[in-house]
């Protein structure tokens, strides 16, 4: 294939980077004054605001508002060309990359295919409880809640109504507490003049953390006050209660049977199946060991970043997956070829800068930690907000999405209650389509 | 079950509407004032604003700003129960609707099923050219585009790199019109920055029109304004061209075979399968030939309005199936309903008022007809904006669609361009999922 082939006469240095997240990005973009020739391979057409992806899926926003097509994205930037397809592995002798679709030769590869969720060994929760990575993810939560509130309605036994108006999240980490807030909003707030028979505000919203307590990365403080903001909005919060089985019905707590048709999973990460075919040593969710500059271990042309790669602090912590993180870390990445291109072989340890971190809980309420500083309730929630929509990508969305917060503001209306499509294997849409 | 069971003692008169599309809602909102009791059927949660749906299949609109839940739509009418739920079959001497998950006793029933689209009894063709009614759809067209132009940068053979830049839209109605003009434009002006190796601009759309004009409901001077500013956007129409064959490699024009992985389906239309449970004569597209008061004939409690009516003008037209008709039935039938409950049974037979046609062809160009009046180009193109937009319903829609248009408009950007799911088979996404 002319201009990505392993043969091609073009002289420039071809870097090779893998998946358009936050990393990905942030590398094509540190590359864009050099006359590297660069191909992003990327199995979805679009970009992700993934610290929105809770929205989506609580029919917030739309689609379109937090994600953007990678070409859209790249247009102006000559020296790249987007490819969609699937990287399937690596072989780091030949340097070449295998696709779903085609193979590519590099001179310099950057492995940033992020993270999935993970059911700790029990595969099969995932049918009952889906996870929220995609964007069609978010439209299976969202089909899911909408449609137990209408199934409630249609259902006489009131044992079977409550089952399907109990909301099961698992996992008090952010994306689980952005969840559960938000669903206990919506029960509250959203839906109950619009049903006859089932009434929405008899819905429960159980949060289930099986450790002591919530956002683990952030200070005990700042759980505290989180804990106690969802239980305003109406969330019961599980602390040390792990999750032993998950199916149809509901869950086990413990010894004991909780009866939900509904449950979601923002309980577990695992690095992307690529990490392990590198053949460096991975961590436990599969990411990858590397060396203080983000390259792999013996192969200095080869570099690992974002939530694929695990790192460690100089004070022994580990680097958050985190949308900065990943930014810095590619930043970094284009920092370190630039300098070598320029004949400057200097070891760059990378150095994660904490900004801050914020989880938001529901309507006007939120944690946030800035170094020492410590925000919660409706400051936190404001900072939150603005924080977001200034790092969503494009003009016009950040304009729709400020128009849609001022809409749901004062309306309570959560204007994305569109229900599409039917349950495809949530594994079925994370591949290319081979159309038609 | 209680509030719609036959055997409730509610002593109010029961109203079932079958349908939540235009016919549907003007019936409910037409007895918000009477003290019917009124339980409104359909198989999605949503209305759809399908005047506006090529835009979401072409990746100018989101979902939410063309559909608004049902249930948020009539929260305010208190005589109104939603039931998300597929009407199967009527039993007319016992008075009853047969759903997918249980029963409705009716004392009046409204049926306002709309219309599929129909591939003449070549129903094979379905999996190569999808038609447009439902959102699901206008997903699958989005997803067949975008993913040809991403299969075309990969392609190595220019044969079939130029078959995946072969767009080709069957049939010259409004939705075959509609959709070849915006391909067209995003051919010509959206995409071609963004690839590297395969040029949009050389795609081709092809519209084909087994009649011999474009838009056969409208004046044929129009007919060929629309053909002429179509052939300035870049389509090719060609008339008198009938396809007899259609696979995963293009079409048959005649005896021509014309090489194209991408065929989208404006041509045919069939009522409702719902019509032809109803023991009535029906026509050739299955619609329901019902007396001038739009009852079933010698049923004076069942009324069939919108696409599934077929209706005949007193000089000999038939009604067109367009949102306004079914709109002005469906106030016609909560007219006849509340003079029959007064004791006034005088029958009023069913007057179309013809306020105009439009269709839209691309940016700044359209079609108008107004009695007398025709207008074409950036004239009939604002008229038809402005008509459209103030009927979406919601005041939040409209603003986001004025947004997303006036960005359109500026930019030439189409901000939906987001690939999501699967191809899955559109029959199984007009079914209430049973979940999970």
């Amino acid at each position: 294939m002319e201009g990505h082939d392993a043969r091609s006469p073009d002289p420039r240095r071809h870097v090779v980077i893998l998946g358009g997240g936050f990393g990905g990005l942030a590398v094509a973009h540190g590359l864009a004054d050099t006359d590297a020739r660069i191909t992003l391979v990327d199995r979805r057409n679009h970009h992700l605001f993934q610290p929105l992806l809770y929205q989506v899926a609580t029919a917030g926003l739309s689609a379109p508002s937090i994600a953007a097509p990678l070409r859209q994205i790249l247009r102006k930037q000559a020296n790249v060309t987007v490819l969609m397809d699937e990287a399937l592995s690596v072989d780091l002798e030949l340097r070449r990359v295998k696709l779903a679709l085609g193979e590519l030769h590099y001179d310099v590869l950057v492995v940033a295919t992020g993270a999935t969720h993970a059911y700790f060994g029990h595969d099969a929760w995932e049918r009952y409880a889906p996870g929220l990575k995609t964007l069609d993810d978010a439209f299976t939560i969202r089909r899911r809640v909408l449609l137990a509130f209408e199934r409630a309605e249609r259902e006489d036994d009131p044992a079977q109504r409550q089952a399907w108006l109990n909301l099961v999240v698992v996992g008090g980490g952010a994306t689980g507490v952005e969840l559960a807030g938000t669903l206990a909003e919506i029960a509250r707030h959203t839906l109950p003049r619009e049903f006859r028979r089932a009434d929405p505000r008899q819905a429960n919203v159980l949060l289930v953390e099986a450790g002591p307590r919530l956002l683990p990365a952030l200070d005990p403080s700042l759980s505290d006050k989180a804990r106690r903001q969802l239980e305003k909005l109406g969330v019961e919060v599980r602390l040390n209660t792990p999750v032993t089985a998950i199916d149809d019905q509901g869950v086990m707590l413990g010894d004991t049977p909780y009866a939900a048709r509904t449950v979601l999973w923002g309980a577990g990460v695992a690095a992307s199946p690529l990490g392990r075919t590198l053949g460096a040593p991975v961590d436990r969710a599969g990411r990858v060991l590397v060396e203080p500059d983000l390259s792999l271990p013996g192969h200095p042309e080869v570099f690992v970043i974002g939530d694929l790669a695990s790192v460690t602090q100089p004070d022994g912590r580990p680097v958050p997956g985190v949308a900065p993180a990943a930014k810095q870390m590619g930043r970094q990445v284009a920092a370190t070829l630039k300098a070598r291109w320029r004949g400057d072989t200097t070891p760059r340890p990378f150095r994660y800068r904490d900004d801050g971190s914020l989880a938001t809980i529901g309507r006007m309420a939120a944690v946030a930690q800035f170094g020492r500083l410590k925000l919660s309730g409706l400051l936190a929630w404001w900072v939150w907000l603005i924080a977001h929509i200034a790092f969503l990508i494009g003009f016009r969305n950040r304009l729709v999405v400020m128009l849609d917060w001022a809409w749901a503001y004062w309306t309570y209306q959560r204007h994305a209650r569109i229900v599409t499509g039917t349950d495809a294997p949530p594994q079925a849409a994370s591949r290319l389509p081979r159309d038609p």
